[in-house]
């Protein structure tokens, strides 16, 4: 398995000089976003961001000596040759239970009883499991030798004292989380989860669970967009639906633009004709800019960052990435997952939202537009991957059957059954 | 890449017949688990949640014909046979954008401007996009022709009225959430996230954020559990470090047991000696079993469904499942990521919480206990594998670099560097 894009021949060039490679696009907005500023959260309210500080072991770890097996601590030189026909008999002196804190200190020739995880006593420089003894109460038969050391963690075995555990840039999934926390780490240093405002725009939509009249759809795409946005891990802010002209869009971007540290618009304003004037309206806000990506789906696309100096009237100081993505739900979706992700990741300062990508074999075959990388539903089983039917960018129902993206390079137009492919694994 | 267990020679049984094997005690666990109630959430709550109804198109999908470009709706048969050289001259009578509900008819001769998604006007039969005309505004030449249905998206193209788009079992990722929007549903029955309870015990646990002192150690297991637990979708409460005797733990897990659809617990109770008496007395409470699984790290295991007509005093009708998972806290991580996850996806009616497997080369020699199978901390990257240094189970900081468990089976002692391996990508 690797993260990231697809390489090889001509990947980073295309046929058509006026469109851009998925790469190039990529890069431009990356280029074009930095870092949230770090926040101190608790660790529950840290999972899943990224680390903007390096967790260090404030003590060594373990701190302490201890037993890594119930049993017996003892001088090992005192159960020297014992054997099951010959045991060595230590008398039993105490019992120091895991989270006992008191002072124990084991007098050569006896024994004192330990838990898992209890401090080592003074004196004792090895622990006989309770398996190789009779599990004697006040003396105990040891019937196996021990070197020193045998079932003992020692201080600092798995870290020294300011040793770096977790570097910056990490993200917190559920082990870092515990590597923090066994750390004595109650609070780090992150950069929070982006707070994302998702807008659908398009007069032909109407909110789902509302009737339809002829010439109107549901609206999906901001559902869709909102839970792509929560299965990063970042917050999602749901706007219904924002009629598609500059009256429309405007005032919605310029309210969401104070709680948004990126802004996602779906549907009209990526695209051509009437909807110029939106486009217009959106460069002047900012440093918008649209152009084609060579891809199917997905090939009309809008990046930039507005709020700038207050530029068009925001009057903010904040500088918030938008992207305008299609407005076909299924262009919609993959764009996300190729360009948007890489970007909260971005703000997060981390580099790890690529969809993971692995390769498979063709079960039946796929065609791709010339010069285009095209992005095909698939369903991926094992060490192969089946194209989908339905493969027309409106056309959602075979979405929800989809679990892989199959990726035809743009030098392809048809690859046979039995071709070996990259696919992308859909969360 | 599949999902599930690893298969081979001996993988159900073991070496030790006193040990079960992983795959038996899933088993046993999934057959004691029962699906959560279905309630009817909203589409934004209903994320990631899994479906307990299919969600079938109400209206055909596309409801009407519709253009999927900008450009003229036309009668094929009037630009038949136009060419560059002669182009077909049509008065554009209209223009039909995206929502426009209006009801328009083409006279044969002339064209209408038809937007994308835009509704096709009665009596034309073909949409000629823009690129091939002059884009004309009082009359379009029209410089190729068009075959019937050219550019149009015909009514129930996508589906059919009554067709089942989402099964029931389906679990609710983006685009299903897409789908169920699309198809005009506001809100989906389905089965909640499960609600989980997850409690350390254990004397030596000190909160992380205060004071350690000698003989003790800070808590990461409940938080690296709760956040395991979060990373599946599910609701996490952490509750706060417990004391280990039957005092503190089975007040404890009364107190919990109303709120939650699971209960988790690491530490002591999955241990022998002293602890003895939590786990007679977590027998009383319900069906709890311990036993030993053929692994490392994570041998020792209890399971079981407790609140059951109310024995021990709990009084509930409730019944609640129970892990008791190790303590250390990497036998407590794979743990759970091999029998609790799928345990959350049968809370769900779901099978789809396995943790994603794929083949990788070893990059190092691998090494395991005979007749156990072993779930090394490891590297992957691309198709290599690199297994980390410091796998005893306590050893917690070589699991913030991990990003995969290397399966060696029961039946490999030692495995040598350019091997295959099954690796199990963590979350």
């Amino acid at each position: 398995m690797t993260h990231g894009g697809t390489h090889g021949p001509g990947a980073a060039s295309t046929a058509d000089g006026s469109l851009s490679s998925v790469e190039e696009y990529q890069s431009a907005i990356l280029a074009a976003i930095a870092p949230l500023a770090p926040a101190s959260l608790e660790l529950a309210a840290a999972e899943g961001c990224v680390l903007a500080e390096d967790v260090t072991a404030a003590v060594a770890l373990p701190s302490f000596d201890n037993s890594s097996m119930d049993g017996y601590a003892v001088l090992a030189a005192d159960v020297a040759g014992a054997s099951q026909e010959s045991p060595a008999t230590l008398r039993v002196t105490g019992e120091i239970a895991a989270g006992d804190t008191g002072i124990y200190r084991l007098v050569p020739g006896t024994a004192i009883k330990i838990m898992t995880g209890a401090q080592l006593p003074a004196g004792a420089d090895a622990v006989v499991p309770v398996e190789w003894t009779d599990d004697g109460i006040a003396q105990v038969r040891v019937y196996q030798s021990a070197e020193p050391g045998n079932a003992v963690r020692y201080a600092g075995g798995d870290a020294a004292e300011g040793e770096t555990l977790l570097s910056a840039g990490t993200r917190l999934r559920a082990m870092q989380v515990a590597v923090a926390a066994s750390a004595g780490r109650k609070a780090v240093s992150v950069r929070p989860r982006p707070r994302v405002v998702v807008l659908s725009t398009g007069n032909e939509l109407t909110e789902p669970g509302t009737p339809l009249v002829p010439g109107r759809i549901w609206d999906s795409n901001s559902y869709m967009i909102a839970a792509a946005v929560r299965e990063t891990g970042a917050v999602a802010y749901r706007r219904s639906v924002v009629p598609d002209d500059p009256a429309g869009v405007l005032p919605a971007l310029e309210e969401q633009l104070i709680r948004a540290d990126l802004l996602i618009t779906t549907g009209g304003v990526s695209m051509g004709g009437e909807h110029d004037v939106v486009k217009a309206a959106l460069r002047e806000l900012g440093t918008v800019t649209f152009r084609k990506v060579a891809m199917q789906p997905g090939m009309p696309q809008g990046f930039g960052v507005i709020g700038e100096g207050g530029a068009g009237g925001l009057g903010a100081e904040r500088r918030v990435p938008i992207f305008t993505l299609p407005g076909n739900p299924v262009s919609a979706y993959v764009s996300f997952q190729l360009f948007v992700r890489p970007a909260l990741a971005a703000l997060q300062g981390a580099d790890d939202l690529s969809l993971p990508s692995v390769q498979a074999t063709l079960t039946g075959p796929a065609r791709s537009p010339a010069g285009r990388r095209s992005y095909l539903r698939g369903v991926l089983d094992g060490s192969k991957v089946t194209p989908l039917s339905g493969q027309q960018s409106h056309q959602i129902a075979s979405l929800g059957r989809a679990n892989a993206l199959i990726v035809i390079p743009e030098w392809e137009t048809q690859l046979p059954a039995g071709d070996t492919v990259d696919v992308l694994i859909l969360p």
